[in-house]
């Protein structure tokens, strides 16, 4: 989705390639990323990996994603490394908790601590976001990959008024509309493929 | 470090400010860093936070941390989100664990869980290294972000032979000697400061 949608964002055209799970681990697919997760994105010679990266090439080559002001640009790249490197691990952190250790003996124990570094980090972003619309001026790549950040199964139920607000203004986005459209066909595509 | 290393990898002077545990938490400093975290950058007017983008604003502005090839510099930016996004989670969250989770009942049961999610992120990257010196070509912010991550201690003992080497090429480097020598000289300082 933070691809597709950086491309509806800019106005480029792009094609999209399935990857299955079984693929993704498989060595064609690790020589174009190493760790055997998706996205990846190739142009002509280049071949890039981590949708951060990806969507940062995007919005450097096309306008729409990035302020033209030096300083607001170096911190709309701020917000991005911030949604990946700081809000999406703990997220992570959680969902990996839900998906494998449901079944354990500690997981209703564990919980509530997972939920509080969660909770943290979402306080902090709700407190710096205020009453603004975006994270720091205009929309950016940082809101960009922030929203789809927030939109994770694990982030959903903890998001309070205001972020929910901020993220269904992503969401209100016509960009945002025609990418999630465009990925939800290509999944009814594919389940209709896999039942027949 | 990392903001240290990569001003001593180009060659230009900086300044120091250092943030005590209690202060990272105060209005005047979430100011700069919603997180409540550090490393923070002021530079005349502009004010960033995550190291990531912090190293990456340094390397778009002086010569010596990302490729002139724009292909190439694009793979180093796709290795510095890799390293704050996929590899680095992986061990903070083994950090946590170890320094939160020590006396719960559940310790010994998850840490082989989590040194495995830390190993398989390892062993991708390793595959990837292979015998090359760096990530990709010369030496990069890529490897630079990927080495400081490696370097923490709930990495550490994890690291085989072939990683161990990359960090060990990397802390040779007279960049990240002087950088390593000027923090542990501040560190010196401070704590003798705090004795007195």
């Amino acid at each position: 989705m933070p691809v597709r949608w950086a491309f509806e964002e800019v106005g480029q055209p792009y094609d999209v390639r399935l990857v299955s799970f079984a693929a993704m681990k498989e060595p064609a697919h690790r020589a174009l990323q190493p760790f055997g997760q998706i996205p990846t994105y190739e142009e002509g010679d280049l071949s890039l990996f981590e949708s951060g990266a990806i969507v940062l090439h995007i919005a450097e080559r096309h306008a729409g994603l990035l302020p033209r002001d030096e300083n607001a640009r170096a911190r709309a790249i701020a917000w991005m490394f911030a949604a990946k490197s700081t809000v999406e691990p703990a997220i992570v952190e959680r969902e990996a908790a839900i998906l494998f250790e449901r079944d354990k003996e500690w997981y209703d124990k564990r919980m509530p601590m997972l939920d509080e570094r969660v909770r943290a980090r979402l306080t902090d972003l709700s407190n710096r976001l205020a009453d603004a619309e975006w994270l720091d001026g205009e929309f950016s790549a940082g809101d960009l990959l922030m929203i789809n950040v927030l939109r994770r199964p694990a982030a959903t139920p903890l998001l309070e008024e205001r972020l929910a607000a901020y993220v269904a203004r992503g969401e209100a986005r016509p960009a945002f509309k025609r990418a999630f459209e465009a990925q939800a066909a290509v999944f009814a595509a594919t389940s209709m493929t896999e039942q027949a």
